[in-house]
């Protein structure tokens, strides 16, 4: 596979070319760009305001076509719904390809900004804001129709410590939606699954956010709901297509990826009730700037040798920053988490991973956290998946069909 | 009350001014900002993106001092949080007092872009994004606190088709929390709550969408989820102070006003069911860019004169737009409303209306509704409430002190 776009990816791993605290005293950087003066710092005239004449963006596309599906090397839209789907018991791979065709016509059209073909509301679908729409495909239906092929999807091993609900579990097909406008984001979302019914069912929706475009400088490592700068070691930039996509492995799926999701719930009633000195010495980076204790920039590289006057360690080695590093380069993957918040208060982070192996490359990073991570006192994944992601398709096709060795799509066949 | 604000009123009806289809084919105005051309509109090539250098905004800040509460005639952030309490059995004024206390600092500390003073994520703080706060009182604290106190806040009478469920009805106070980032909102409800916990419980949340601040040009009137243009009619952006703002009716209530929270239910599926032509007719108006039946802009006037070529009104006098139109320039209020959608595929709108006379402006439009509105085949109310909303604290004071009768600020009483 030769179609990596260094900058694509270099966009995506961004997180690696923020400064530290770019994002925060943003009030200083920020020109009167409105030119009225409507943001009042402070003073005893109500302050209403009506928002800055910004730059309109909705109409900004990514292209759903191409060598690999959109919304992986993307740079992080604010919105992400996540749908988790089954297919109907005795659907096979006829249902499949038809409801696949659908899905990416549908996705084809709202990702530039149209509405689907049985669209009801296309006026909703008119600003996709770089809507992207990703799909991917759960270890039993290779099982069901293709059980000789391997492009290496396995079910995640055991992890000790998880406590998973079947309700976030694995299924047969995902959809990432993602975009910066939650507008968008349910009116697609919704034609999507409307399509989808007569072939699945929906067994999980998981929504989650970051912050709003234009909230932070581009580039911003994003925090969680722990309020911890959360992402700083990504994939690297450049020379790393290796770790990201899939090539040589299995037919039709060169340029493909592997998707994993994990449902982590936060503990913030407990976290709240832990001073920032031993939250830190826990993560072991600074909460203000994402600085490793041993430094004074977020990308500063973490000494783990260093000492402190009495001889211990600062970054102590059962904190998570030390746990999840590895002597490996090839124990890395691309983050692309969400966090999620429930009506009842709850918090956590919808974590998604992207790698090219993830027995080799995901796998032993979780059992590292598994065996021992300070952090675990506050986090627990209740819900775990793996998917094959497979390359994009070409304009008229749907994605998968190659993996899933199905037929090119023909004239018949309807729309729902 | 002198301190209204034209601009301000203006920033708030500025669906007034905007033009019909000025959000759509945004795509051509957009200049090639981010100076990269990153935005492929097609073509063969992957088509990530990094996002444009958007002006960065998240440092904005709305007063929360003032004349009146910030976050009513406040454009209408993207995000809403509207958290419904109830005071705990046994608590009084002086319990009220100390929660308000608290939470009039938080708010005054988080829209200013700090922490609250018992923070534990403050960081999480620092992007306000045009958040505010705003709090009202449901009618049983006023009955208990000052029985004789008359500032013009009574229940709802009951509306014959509405279906409601006690989960999102009245409660004693509302804290209502609109900011253009998610993750702001997340964490200012979440330390608001928690500031709130040792006095009330909290009965419902309910959580509404927009557009995204940049996703459309200012002033673009919002769509709700049946994809109609929602709140062409809004509050004129002159001259109705009076309308919007209590004066004179009793003591520490001037510059306040009502807010009224219904929470109406879409039945989207039988919606989609009927055609466009079915919708135009039921709404009076046209989808695609929510101009009148009998006009060609949106903010045209509607003709309920004019008939089609075989006599019959082009507006149906039962459509949503006859029905709700009043001869009386009284019967008017400030809309400001949010989409909401639930996991299991529901949708709806929180609808919000202010109001300095619930009885006179909005009851008789309700009334109207629900005797005849052919859009009534499609939406039920499931939620009502409404509350006192009083003018801004000063700095140091709390907000709702002076109308609740309670004592000033000491410096005893301790944070949460």
């Amino acid at each position: 596979m030769t179609g990596l776009n260094r900058r694509n990816l270099l966009a995506s791993g961004a997180a690696a070319l923020g400064g530290a605290g770019v994002g925060w005293g943003t009030r200083g950087l920020r020109g009167d760009h409105d030119g009225n003066g409507t943001n009042s710092a402070s003073g005893t005239e109500p302050a209403s305001t009506e928002p800055a004449a910004d730059v309109v963006t909705g109409g900004d596309t990514i292209d759903f076509h191409g060598v690999h599906q959109a919304g992986i090397d993307t740079a992080a839209q604010a919105h992400l719904s996540l749908v988790g789907l089954d297919l109907l018991e005795g659907g096979g791979g006829e249902e499949l390809g038809r409801m696949m065709r659908l899905l990416s016509d549908d996705a084809s059209r709202f990702t530039s900004g149209r509405g689907a073909l049985a669209d009801t509301e296309p006026e909703l679908a008119e600003s996709p804001a770089r809507l992207t729409v990703t799909f991917g495909f759960g270890p039993r239906v290779l099982r069901m129709l293709r059980p000789a092929y391997d492009p290496g999807l396995q079910e995640l091993p055991a992890f000790p410590l998880d406590r998973l609900d079947p309700a976030w579990g694995q299924t047969d097909v995902v959809l990432q939606v993602c975009t910066d406008d939650p507008m968008t984001l349910s009116h697609v979302r919704r034609m999507l699954l409307k399509d989808a019914a007569p072939f699945a069912t929906v067994r999980w929706v998981q929504d989650g956010f970051r912050r709003a475009r234009g909230t932070e400088a581009a580039g911003t490592t994003m925090r969680n709901l722990m309020g911890q700068v959360d992402g700083t070691v990504n994939l690297p930039a450049d020379d790393h297509a290796d770790l990201l996509w899939s090539t040589g492995r299995a037919s039709g799926f060169d340029g493909g990826t592997f998707m994993v999701v994990r449902r982590i719930e936060m503990d913030l009633v407990d976290w709240d009730r832990t001073d920032r000195v031993a939250r830190e010495f826990s993560v072991g980076r600074k909460l203000a700037d994402g600085a490793p204790l041993t430094g004074s920039a977020e990308h500063d590289e973490p000494d783990f040798e260093a000492v402190d006057a009495v001889g211990f360690p600062v970054i102590d080695p059962a904190s998570h920053v030390a746990r999840m590093r590895s002597a490996d380069p090839a124990e890395r993957f691309l983050r692309r988490g969400y966090n999620y918040t429930t009506p009842d208060g709850g918090a956590g982070l919808v974590f998604l991973a992207f790698a090219a192996d993830v027995d080799r490359q995901f796998v032993p990073v979780q059992q590292r956290m598994d065996e021992l991570d300070l952090l675990n006192e506050w986090v627990t994944t209740i819900g775990s998946a793996v998917y094959a992601v497979p390359p994009a398709c070409v304009e008229g096709d749907f994605v998968g069909r190659e993996m899933l060795g199905l037929p090119s799509p023909t004239t018949s066949g309807g729309d729902a």
